[in-house]
């Protein structure tokens, strides 16, 4: 009779507890139950969120696109699955220019509601014999996505998934993973980096580029937090390393820059110069896949959010983004010296909004988290959350209003290790 | 060296020729470019895209919406990744009413952008060996998204997958596939159907809640379209007839009542009590895989869109949506009346947006699709494009203006076949 039943996906058993930001969520609910008066006390640096209003330009779109969609001539139906041309042209010229070195036409840009949902699904169009390569640690996603694709074994008691190459990020190398002396086909890496605040420099995106073509491998590249990088040496996109259309899919996001986590828009680079190979050996692009993918699967992002979207390229949205990650690495910094006048090492916050601590050495992570909400009522995300390499760690979101940041840097400093 | 290449997703290779709607725009695009002058009388009644503004409840709240994201202190980023609770409520309490027999708890609705999105992800937490059956004709994306997964064989010139179970609908069974003979696991039913228009009665799915109890079978059933339904003895939902709890997940959109086509709101229902099997043959329920899919893999409809979608649901906008599937139900029967005056047989069109029209004998869906943009300079959309037993079919969709279904009826009847 047993046979006689549906059958679910049993890859999905092999998940280790609660997704890491829904656990934080419950014990810092349970804090706030039974301590009230702490709770008032409470700033959550834990999740990776804006806390800023929107940029007035993407205000003004929206209420115009809101607009637009209440008189019958001007109303917007089904869009273009992958996105509206007007957005994929403001996106191609701004973040991929020319005289960066950057050639990225707008059909290879795929604008969708979110980078989380296509650093999942970008895995629908690969097949299921790569060897995959993430970083530890690492955005819990890419493995998690990968383990529901049935691409890993078992997990042991540190969250490490058997079947996976994981390439260990560390303070000698800057926390940027070097190429594996082995064969990998599909690579993750994400710069600047979630969790670590790590961004990648140019010898070392060359680097992985010069692997990627070598073993004919696919790098996901997560630039979700681009708009951070300050230090005018450092690439903004991986289409800046020469031979990277060859060998490289590139994720963006809305959400970090014009603080559009609420909003929902992000995209994803496929160059048609990008191939794969089929199960008889032949190569294939994958653009036309990841195309009917779109098509089928998904139906556009919000046209709302889209034509917020697209504001964020006017030279007022410009500078209002700008603005606005000037005030969030501002945070960044004081945060990053507060922690490091409590005596802890800091990385990260630089040219990025996360700061990832070094926690003396005996100290978990979860004690640490658990210390910091008791003693400080700080709300951080705990490292061993993004993979074994993160025990001992601790991450500091930057995403805070400038008062919230100058009082966590003190309750930090004043915390005893 | 070809082993040391990333692999594709094969499965892809298999599908047919471009997505449907892809085509249909191809074609009428070749049309208007070589044709300007009938390009200015087009009318379109292909894609099943809403023509008219949305109800002035969605638009105000959604200028709330975007007012809040103006402002620190009602900023909203991530939401929940399962949607916000006042919509989960306002949906529970409104689409599944205990007095039609539902009993649908707001934590068993899942808030997204898309229900074509979550049709094709619900298998991302179904296991692969299970036997699918589709109706025939079908929206595409039920096929297109097992295509992909892998969970088919080759296609034949008809566009007919091997290892599916089609299930014939026909005019001798009202167009509503009965349980086949055999087990099937997996099965996908949409009422009121796309494209045929027609609306399974109580005992209908009566027949297959029993025939997915006795086999452990998940039906999926898509009620996109259950606004449209008139007759009031026809169940709204598959809640609606006991027993379904345990065998069914409901998919519903704001894509067709609320005109939300462009704005991305939909929902689906995992009853807690819907158990699949592990390879191991042991129960499971199927509400946490979909709840882990749904944290990891997405981040939340858009709150603008969100407070749009809870408008649908005060009392103003309950008027404005009925009055809009009024308007789009005077359409069909006019479009309807149309077909019929030029000889043909029409079903549908009465609790659903649109009809389905028998063209005569020997006549293909595609000659039919040409004959009548050449001709009438209308769009519809050819019935093979659904599946074999589509071809000899067109569909016409009820979505447009008055003038523009008044036209197209009358040209209609003006075909000569």
């Amino acid at each position: 009779m047993l046979n006689l039943m549906a059958f679910l996906n049993d890859n999905f058993l092999k998940l280790k507890a609660g997704y890491l930001f829904p656990e934080i969520n419950r014990r810092v609910r349970v804090f706030c139950e039974t301590n009230p008066e702490a709770a008032r006390r409470l700033v959550r640096c834990g999740i990776g969120d804006v806390t800023e209003p929107l940029p007035p330009a993407a205000i003004a779109a929206m209420h115009k696109a809101v607009d637009e969609m209440a008189v019958r001539e001007t109303f917007r139906g089904y869009g273009p699955e992958q996105g509206y041309e007007w957005l994929r042209a403001a996106i191609a010229k701004n973040d991929f220019p020319a005289a960066r070195g950057c050639d990225v036409a707008d059909d290879e840009i795929f604008v969708s509601d979110g980078a989380k949902c296509d650093t999942g699904n970008i895995l629908d169009i690969l097949g299921h014999k790569n060897k995959i390569a993430v970083s530890d640690p690492v955005y819990p996603v890419y493995v998690d996505s990968n383990v529901m694709a049935g691409h890993t074994g078992e997990a042991n008691d540190a969250g490490t998934y058997s079947k996976l190459v994981y390439l260990p990020c560390k303070p000698s190398n800057g926390f940027i993973p070097e190429p594996p002396k082995r064969h990998v086909d599909v690579i993750y890496l994400c710069s600047p980096n979630n969790p670590t605040g790590a961004a990648a420099n140019r010898p070392q995106l060359e680097a992985w580029v010069k692997y990627a073509r070598e073993h004919k491998a696919v790098i996901l590249f997560d630039a979700a937090y681009e708009a951070y990088i300050n230090d005018a040496n450092l690439p903004h996109s991986i289409y800046e390393i020469p031979g990277a259309r060859e060998c490289a899919i590139e994720f963006r996001s809305c959400s970090k820059n014009g603080g559009f986590t609420g909003v929902r828009c992000a995209f994803t680079v496929v160059p048609k110069t990008l191939n794969a190979q089929t199960k008889s050996g032949e190569f294939k692009p994958l653009h036309p896949l990841w195309l009917r993918r779109t098509t089928t699967k998904f139906n556009g992002a919000s046209y709302i959010a889209q034509r917020g979207a697209e504001a964020l390229y006017s030279p007022e949205g410009k500078m209002q983004v700008c603005a606005l990650i000037e005030h969030y690495l501002g945070n960044a910094k004081l945060l990053r010296e507060g922690a490091k006048a409590a005596g802890l090492r800091a990385f990260g916050g630089v040219n990025a909004p996360y700061i990832w601590v070094k926690l003396p050495r005996g100290v978990t992570s979860w004690q640490a988290f658990d210390k910091i909400l008791a003693e400080a009522n700080v709300v951080i995300t705990p490292g061993s959350g993004f993979g074994s390499r993160g025990e001992g760690y601790f991450r500091i979101s930057a995403f805070n209003s400038r008062g919230n940041a100058e009082e966590v840097a003190r309750r930090l400093q004043a915390l005893k290790w």
